[in-house]
This record gives C-alpha cells, structure tokens and sequence, in this order.
C-alpha cells in the first residue's frame, strides 16, 4: 500500500532501533520475533496519520505507535494459543516456534511492555490520558475476544450482539490508535472525540468487510483461502444476516450445513455460497459496511481542519474497507 | 496470623465491595473466582502497613492493595496453567474449572485491569509514579519466572543467579507492595527507597525460609507436603549450597539421586533430606537467610519514624521469615 510507505518506514526504523533486549533472552525474544514478522503496521500508521492531523513533528508520536503494535502482537500470540492456530505470516506462530509456557509468558510480557513504551512520550502531560485509553482498549479486546469465544456454542446471537463484538474485538484498538495519536498531538477534547468516533466505525466497516472477503473475495487478491469463516462454522454477519432474512426452508438447510460435520469441505463452501448469494447477502452486507462508513466520514468531516489534511485518513479509510470483492 | 487482622478486614470488605462486574460474565467470573479462594493477603496488608508507616488514613491506599493482590492472582492463573496445577488453596485451579484459554484470558484482562484500579487512588498526583513502579515489577515477575523456567534445564546454576531469580520471582512484588504504599503516603524519596530495600531483602529471605520449609518443615504447620522441591528436582538453594559444599563422592550421590526416575518417592525424600544435613546445610541456609534479614532491617532502621510506628511491619517480617523449623 504506497499510502502507508512513509509510516512504515518511519515505524520499522524505530522498531528497528528498540528491539526488546532485557534479560533472560528466552523472554524476549519470542517478542522480538513475532514483532519483526512484519505485517502492514496498519496500527502504528493510524497513530501517526491522528498526529499528522493537528501536528507536524510526527516522530514524537512513535513511542505511542510502538505501543498499540506491542498491544496488537501480543494479542495475536495469546490469541494464536487459544486458535491453536499453527502458522502466522507465512511464519510458525510463537507457542508452535517456543513453547505455549513460553507463549503465555512472553505476550504477558509484551502487554506490560506496550503500557510501559508510553512513558517515552515527551509531553509528559500526555501519558496519564494515553495510559488511561490503552487500558480502556486492551480490556475491551479482550471482552471482544470473550464474546467471540462465547458465540462459538451459542445458536442465538443477534446481529447487534455481533456488531458489539467486532466493536470491541477489532474496532476498539483502531479507534483507540486515532484517539491516542490525537491526544499526543494535544488537539481539543472534541476533536480527540470524533477521530475516536471515526475509528471505530471505519473498524466495524473494516471487520464488515473481512467478513465479506473471506466468503466472497478474489482468492488472489485477498491472501487467505477462501470460505475459511465457512469452514469453521463461524457466525459472522452474513450468516447472521442469512438467517434473519432466510424463510424456514432456507434457514434450515444453513443450519443443517453449519451443523453437520463434511469431508468434503469445497463443496460446504460451494453450496453455503451459493445460498448466500441466494439471499442477496453480499448487499445486504455491503449496505452495513456503507452505514458504518458513513458513520465514521460524518465523524471526520466534523473536524476543523483543512480538507487536505485529513487526506491520508481518508484513503486509508477507502482502501481497507473499499477493497473490491 | 493475629497481626495482618486488622488489614485483612479492610481489604476484604474492599474487595466484596468492588468485584469485577464488566460483561462478559465469561471473562469477569473465573477472576473473581480466583480473588475470593482467599488467601493470607500478605501484598495488600504489606501496601497499607507500608503506608501506615507515613500515614494513618490507611483507607485511602486500598485502590493500591487492591492492584497488587489482582496482579499476584493474575500470576498465579498464568503460573497454574505453565505447571499444570490442578489445585490451588484447596480448589481447582482456574484452568481446571473453566479452561486453559479461559484462563489465558482472564488473566489478560485481570494484567490490565491491576493496573487500571491505580486510577482510583485521591492522590493524583501519586497515580503514574505508581504505574511506573508497577510495569518494572510487573517485568521482573515475568522474568523472574522464565529464569525460574530456564533453571529447570540448566545444569550449572549459580547460588548468585538463584537469589537473582528469587528477588525478580517473589521479593519485587513484595517490594514493591512498601514501595507503592510509601509513594501514596507521599513521604520523601530516601523513604521510598528504604522500605524499597526493606522489602526486597525480607522477599529473598522469605523464600529461603519457603525453601527451608519445605524440606526440614513441620508438616503439621508448613501446610504443603514436605519434600515437593526435592520431588520436582528443584535447584533451590538448599540444593545449590550443598552442590558448592559438597566432596566429589557427595556430589555425585545427591546428582544421582535428583537424576534418576524414582517410583519410592519418600525413599527419595528421606536421602536427600539426610545428606542434605550431613552437610549442615540447614545451618548455611539459615545464615543466608540472617544475611538478608539483617540487611533489610538495616534499611528499616534509616527511616526516622518512630519505632513504635514500625512494630506492624517488622513483626510481620519476624513472622513471614522466621516461622521456626
């Protein structure tokens, strides 16, 4: 994404110059190898795209920025324990590389480090309102996290319960990165508001359209196997949407194929798909995401600031939930 | 214990008055499961004797005791799952009654949430110098506990890098505990950094005295089975000394004896205890535990209150230290 080059080379050069290093090393290094498996550093470029908004000396606001990508990674390697999942960024994921004893312990380490990392912030008068946001957000996550955990065995979850969840288990921490960029800049209260408002709708959009790449996406294009979501009988918003507008006989034929354990798994995706489609779900998704869009550029165009300004937000904001299916 | 009455009364009210509410209940629920198995709640009545020695408001320093028993308890959930425990203060472990990922969890959320309730403090003035000391702590737990890990597999542990994993494991938070409650009283750095030292020295004698406990222990009184280190094959100091003090002939007899699989295992107790006093190490061991009580007292006494204000903490120190053999 050239929009992102800038802060990614900004970002990965501070990175580069504050690898974890204390002692014993088999604690930190786990956190220093999933930290430097990459990624998109979507996180750390919101942050600094928020400061870029009222101010210009935009390094400043990379301890902040190291922050919310520390947060974000050691969510991913509890998260990657609880999945079992095995294979992270082309890469084993850290309990798989380690050990999970080891996994459990260096994300714990990661979570204190990533509160700890704001106290580098020059304007002192910042860190308190930063630390206060970080622990509202990372206990949100988690929240999220449970909730999602929770749907698993549940067969009666509303939509409104799902977008709580996505809320918290995703938009939460974009939000969070907005606002605390913004705070770190010492823009007015109000403005700090509506950059927060803006994140979490564009983060609800963005989770949206996960839902609809994973079902509906180019395989090319989107990097994951499509129809995974399918696979894993997960209730995202279009199988939620799928069996709000389904009549009984299409409702029951969805939950007979979400419940019915195959071997054949192209052939449940096919035949999930198709009943999708059947039910007009990728508008009916598409119309959501638009509303949560809208939202969010409702949010923005309060701020006072010159529309030139908020350009790369704005683009950001197209590019991650605009990806065409 | 007599003496911690009056703290445990006042931080156990505290603690049913403040339970952990949020929702999902999934998350909150194993928390407060874990709070209330109880416990001496030696960290919170440590925070508020600390506080004591500059203040009498005690009531004002419980948001403080409050963050240091959730985080001890956050390690023990995390602690549980690394060493497969099944039972913890006569119940089943958090892992064991709900799940290894529900433990995960909810000892994430109790990590940030320990850090949170520092927030509640009236001093805010007092609040991120608090922070600051409970990230450092929070990182020496964490790397106390893989040195701990790491010893498991090492063959050539030093005496000093022992009691360099005691002070990050167990005595940092004790430590800490007089150093917070020191800080809410706001009384003068040299203060702070006295009861500081105080601490760390009575945290490392304290788990020399565990470590006596446990193998030369009355059974009656110490609680646990005796001879689990020797079980677990731990490197404790007991061990360690007797590798340092130890002829050739000896050393090999106690590798031998900690090397081989043993299904008799009180036969296996029983040697190890009687070789372990061939070599006078209980004697040794109560030396180094006088050691660091006499240096922890020495910092005590270059606070200038009067003694009588001091008499809680250094009975309970008589007490935590000196439980006799």
């Amino acid at each position: 994404m050239e929009l992102l080059k800038k802060y990614q080379i900004l970002f990965n050069k501070y990175l580069e110059e504050h690898p974890f290093n204390g002692v014993p090393e088999e604690l930190y290094e786990p956190a220093n190898y999933i930290m430097k498996l990459g990624g998109k550093r979507l996180r750390p470029a919101m942050v600094l795209m928020a400061y870029e908004l009222f101010k210009d000396d935009l390094e400043k606001a990379l301890p902040i920025a190291m922050s919310v990508e520390v947060f974000h990674n050691f969510s991913l390697v509890h998260d990657d324990i609880m999945d079992e999942a095995l294979v992270r960024r082309g890469k084993p994921t850290v309990h798989e590389k380690y050990s999970s004893n080891t996994a459990i312990l260096s994300g714990d380490v990661m979570l204190v480090l990533a509160n700890q990392v704001l106290f580098e912030i020059q304007e002192t008068a910042s860190i308190l309102p930063l630390i206060r946001v970080f622990n509202r957000t990372a206990i949100e996550v988690c929240e999220g996290q449970q909730m999602d955990m929770n749907f698993e065995t549940r067969q009666n979850v509303t939509i409104p319960e799902y977008i709580k969840m996505i809320s918290l288990k995703t938009a939460a921490l974009l939000a969070a990165c907005l606002e605390m960029g913004a705070i770190a800049s010492e823009t007015d209260a109000q403005n700090i508001k509506n950059i927060y408002n803006f994140g979490l709708n564009i983060g609800i959009a963005f989770q949206l359209q996960d839902d609809i790449l994973d079902t509906f996406g180019d395989p090319k294009i989107f990097g994951k196997k499509i129809g995974g979501d399918i696979i894993q009988n997960k209730k995202t918003f279009l199988i939620l949407k799928a069996l709000e507008v389904a009549n009984s006989d299409q409702k029951n034929r969805l939950s007979n194929l979400m419940n019915t354990p195959t071997k054949d798994e192209n052939k449940k995706i096919q035949e999930v798909t198709e009943l999708l489609r059947q039910l007009n779900i990728p508008d009916l998704a598409e119309q959501e995401k638009e509303k949560f869009k809208e939202k969010a550029f409702a949010s923005l165009a309060k701020i006072n600031i010159p529309e030139s300004r908020k350009l790369p937000l704005t683009q950001l904001a197209e590019i991650i939930i605009g990806r065409k299916v």
